[in-house]
């Protein structure tokens, strides 16, 4: 799910529905039909029929998930770790309530357990009912999948070398995601992976974030032996590009070789874009080395 | 420049500039002031100075370019090709009108001679005015830049076995720019060009524009021995996912050795960059094969 919190407040009025991405940018989109406005016990929550990408999931006012562009944030939240880690069998999903990440994973057969723990049983409950084909695995829970409601950070506080893969499918670094962006979660859930495990995350915009994914970097290099940063182009998202954090107690993901893609279909990973994504623009790596100004 | 032209009128009112992505998106930017508000022979121009991305131009309501983030656009137009071809001497620019493109070009010290025809002599005006920067080179008037006002059209149909380059940077496939997507130019071009020569061509988003995408490079396949597309990151474009098509009269883009980068600072493009440009996710694999239903 995404990123770029700002102070504003969901908006959906006149035919419309609107993400402030920053509080000088807004992205709008056509609707059909508000199918679901309301506040869990952590966030506000929209689901719309948008006309130019079907259902949309929005909470607190940011634009999570779609149906016609899902698969590019989940193919490549879920495949990345999972091509690149030879016996990815235990695997943690923080967050993910849409379903999305899991319904990926899954279909590794190499991955013989997998433990979602989501904080919002609201989200996992209109994801149910709004996007069937993103929610598959929640609905068919499989016995593979093992879904909890509850905090993801006592989960990894708990937890010591259980799982090959950790997927943090959060929101913000605001919000009830913003433990999940610390260091103490890091080194807890660093410690919760096996020798060889992969931690990873998704980190917001290079180009409106900056700062933000900075200082991710720099606190997950502390705590794993490797952070490396990959980009997707998510269309519903701030910016367009996005980032996540792969976060290695074993190999450098840079140099890693990954496992060949096993799976079809699939509508962004391939063998090629496994290494691609890493390659990044000169802009992004001096905001590795060095903050920038906001 | 961009791209994804609807029916709408360009929008600036209440303290934003609004583009109408689609006919069910928009993409609004908080606005200092409105610096320009006019109409050329050709086109609607706005220049705004925005909250987020400094100076924006606008011409018939979509957005162009921005100070804040130009240097993708145009480092990644310029330098794929020019790097690319072992020796880059004769280089001819369509449009370009904000100057961003020869900037970077007259960059290369190979390069001998730059001609650069626009279509509209008020979008040179303004950028001089407004855009000191991106036409840094259209101000500094070296002798090895050549503007004309002019038709584009007009000048690859008089032009053969000239240049090792051409960029067409233009905007829509409707509007002024529209004879710019047909056969019979690019066929122009490509007899326009010496042997072992190259064109690129922003060609906006395969996201929304699947189908334009498709067809452009069906057309520039025919004509030319390869047309490889490859992909950018530029946030005021729709999706933010920018293609841009690389048609080839000798090695095929996907194989040819790049010079390695020579000149600095560059923010986005690099040797590695170079490459993984043209990795394709799927989807865009497959549109390139079979024509999306829009």
């Amino acid at each position: 799910m995404s990123t770029v919190k700002t102070d504003c407040r969901p908006s959906a009025h006149a035919g419309w529905v609107t993400e402030v991405q920053t509080p000088s940018l807004r992205f709008s989109m056509a609707v059909n039909e508000i199918l679901y406005q309301g506040k869990s016990e952590f966030q506000e929550i929209i689901v719309a029929d948008t006309k130019q990408f079907g259902r949309v999931l929005s909470l607190d006012g940011v634009f999570q998930t779609s149906d016609a562009e899902e698969w590019v944030y989940h193919e490549m939240i879920a495949h990345v770790p999972l091509y690149m880690h030879p016996h990815p069998e235990r695997v943690l999903i923080i967050g993910g309530g849409d379903g999305g990440s899991a319904r990926e994973v899954l279909r590794h057969p190499e991955v013989r357990a997998v433990d979602m723990v989501e904080i919002d049983a609201e989200v996992i409950r209109l994801a149910k009912q709004y996007f069937p084909q993103i929610a598959s695995a929640l609905i068919a829970e499989p016995d593979r999948l093992h879904v909890t409601v509850g905090d993801g950070l006592a989960k990894v506080a708990a937890t010591e070398n259980e799982y090959d893969v950790i997927i943090v499918d959060c929101s913000d670094p605001i919000g009830p995601g913003e433990g999940l962006f610390q260091r103490q979660f890091y080194r807890d859930a660093c410690r919760a992976l096996k020798a060889g495990g992969l931690l990873v995350q998704q980190t917001d915009s290079p180009f409106l974030r900056g700062a933000l994914v900075h200082d991710i970097v720099r606190v997950m290099s502390d705590e794993f032996a490797y952070a490396r940063l990959y980009l997707a182009a998510i269309p519903i998202y701030p910016s367009g590009m996005h980032s996540f954090m792969l976060a290695s107690k074993g190999e450098d993901p840079l140099t890693a070789l990954r496992r060949p893609v096993d799976i079809a279909p699939l509508r962004y990973y391939n063998d090629a874009i496994a290494k691609a994504a890493f390659v990044l623009p000169n802009f992004v790596k001096t905001l590795l080395r060095e903050r920038p100004q906001e």
